[in-house]
Parts: C-alpha cells; sequence; structure tokens
C-alpha cells in the first residue's frame, strides 16, 4: 500500500533537494500538509519567483536578482583586489569569515575536461576581460583544494602572469586551525611542512 | 553582507521544512537556483497542487486527495477491525511493518489539554459515530507510547467500552526486537517484565 498519487509525487518533487532522502521528504509532506499551509504555499511563491528573476551578476556571475550585484555596485570595496572562487557557498563563506574587502568573481563550477566542462562554461573568456580592463593588480585563487581545484588554480594563474602588472596569490594550505594533526591527512601535513614559517 | 532579497527570502521559505536550518537552507537554495531549476518548479506546482486538492479522508481523516481514501475504499480489507493511530507517518509505519489488514483512523494529533486540543479536534466524535454504524468489532488502540499517547488510548478506550460488542486493545509495549537490554529505558523494561509470557 502507498501513498495516493498527489501525495508521492510531493514526495518525490521534495526529493530534489540536497540531502533529502524518501524518508525525509515523507516527513516534510506530511508537517506541511497537516500544519504549515502557510509555510508551503510561501515556499512555492518564493521558488517560482526566485527562479523567474534571479541570474547571473554580469560582472562576477554570483547569483542575484539585478544585473550587477550589491558587492560589484559597492563603492566601499577594494577594486584592486578579485578573489576566485568555485561557487556562491564559498563566497558566502570568505565574506563571513575573512576580512576580505575586495571583489569576487564566480566560477560557477571548476574545470572537469571528462565532464566537458572547459573555460568558458566557467566564465573564464568573462575573467580575461575584466582582467584587462586594467584595474585589477591581484588574483586571489581561493578554488577548493581538490585536484580540480588546484588544476582551475593553476589554470587561471597562467592567464593572470599572461597580464603584466597583476599578481596572481593562492590561499594558504596548511593544517586547519582547531584541528589535531593526528587526523590531518599526509598530503596536508606535507604541505603544512613546506610551507613552514619563522615563529 | 548579507545575500540579494530574494534569495534570503527563498532561504527563509526553506526553514519551514523540518529539520532544514539556514545552513541546510542555503545550500538548498544555491543547489536550485544553480543546478535544478527544472526540480525547483517541479517542487512548487507540485506544492501548489497538493495543497488545494489534498484534504482528509471523510470516514479516516487520512490525507487523500478523493473524499474517501484508498484504504478506506477498499474491498479487501478486514471491516471489523479500526486501528487508532496519531499520525499519517504512523499509519505508513503500520502499513509497512505489520501484518495488519483491517481499517484505520487517523487522529492528526493527540489529547492536549494545555494545548488546547480536545476530543473534538482529534475527531473522537466522528470515531464515535463510526463506531455506532456496527461493523466494528475490535479497536486496536496505536498511539505512541508517551505520556499522551497513553493519555489518548485510554479515553479512546472508555468510548469504546460504553459500545457493547466492541473490544479495545493496546498494541504490546516492551523491549523492542534487536535491542539490547543495557539501552532500555526502566520503564519500558517494568512493563517488559509485567507483560511477560511463557516461553
Amino acid at each position: 500500500m502507498s501513498f495516493s498519487p498527489l501525495i508521492g509525487q510531493l514526495i518525490d518533487a521534495l526529493c530534489c533537494l540536497p540531502g533529502v532522502g524518501p524518508k525525509s521528504a515523507q516527513r516534510m509532506a506530511f508537517h506541511l500538509l497537516q500544519r504549515d499551509h502557510a509555510g508551503a504555499t510561501r515556499l512555492a511563491t518564493s521558488l517560482l519567483e526566485s527562479i523567474e528573476r534571479i541570474g547571473h551578476c554580469s560582472q562576477c556571475r554570483t547569483l542575484s536578482e539585478q544585473s550587477i550585484c550589491a558587492l560589484c555596485a559597492s563603492h566601499k570595496r577594494d577594486r584592486s583586489l578579485l578573489c576566485v572562487v568555485e561557487s556562491q557557498v564559498d563566497l558566502q563563506a570568505v565574506l563571513q569569515a575573512a576580512d576580505y574587502q575586495g571583489m569576487f568573481f564566480v566560477l560557477m563550477g571548476h574545470l572537469s575536461p571528462l565532464d566537458g566542462i572547459g573555460p568558458a562554461d566557467i566564465g573564464l573568456d568573462k575573467l580575461a576581460a575584466r582582467l584587462d580592463e586594467g584595474e585589477i593588480r591581484e588574483v586571489i585563487l581561493a578554488t577548493n583544494p581538490t585536484a580540480e581545484g588546484e588544476a582551475t588554480a593553476h589554470y587561471i594563474a597562467e592567464i593572470v602572469e599572461s597580464r603584466p602588472g597583476i599578481r596572481a596569490t593562492r590561499i594558504a594550505h596548511g593544517v586547519p586551525v582547531g584541528g589535531e594533526l593526528e587526523f590531518v591527512n599526509s598530503s596536508t601535513l606535507s604541505r603544512a611542512f613546506n610551507a613552514r614559517s619563522e615563529v
């Protein structure tokens, strides 16, 4: 015995959310239907409106409903610094944690030739054009410390270095603050030793 | 620096889902906006359609888009047995686990005088009317083994016992199968001892 077709369909639809399996989707569906009609309506309306109106910022590719996002439009930020991140969540993480006051560029992915994701798909043509405008002095590569992230950082570093007067830098790798050496993987530890500094 | 207003609104709306906090809501919002427009549209449509069309079965109060749900309409089930559960998820659990072939009644809650939830709010007038129809011979009380669930079961048992010819039974309490005695709480263990049976 299964659910009524419409409930089954709602449960399937909820499974498209990341981290939500059939069991949580079932709980969510029953919760919304039994107790939160208002919340469900608000969610549906917000989803439809967001999908229709939110696009990418024309300068940094951040998700935004404006053609130029608030970060790019701000006059308080340092326009000579450009931080390149892989995704929207990475941008938020940098904003929340670091004392960084420069601009951003969101790749919305990383180079992955096997999946057919090349330079144009992550906006590197747009990034090159931005560098040619002449405002930027340093590009901080903050892609993820994964194989794909490193490869993407190297590729971008070459684009940057072919333009005189612009530095390419990479965020530091090493032992996470608050972590224990015992649980740090060996490649992290070896990079932490190689990049050691005077106390 | 926070999100654009529309993204913030979508994240807030996603927080109405049970078990979803701001951090997962953010992940969900970015996932839908960056990678799954189709899924988001399907979810929104399904939510709106479900809220408009899904109501309660007029006989057992299950969530259903029909006025009489598939379980109540079925001719293959034993109409002399009625299992009373607190919620839709409990009904699903019984259907999936137990070899039960009777009918159901879903309270959609439990008695809770402090929260202003009385007998009428959990449909006990409808339950009494159903008992008076004369088909039912046994009411199986499968409310949760919590204080409120027990109180609700007692209350319903009185309604049942005031009608001659109908038995009220309660599902057994005891040590969960596959559990370890060490981790079973003392009231469960004492009920398991009191309800012991011959091997």
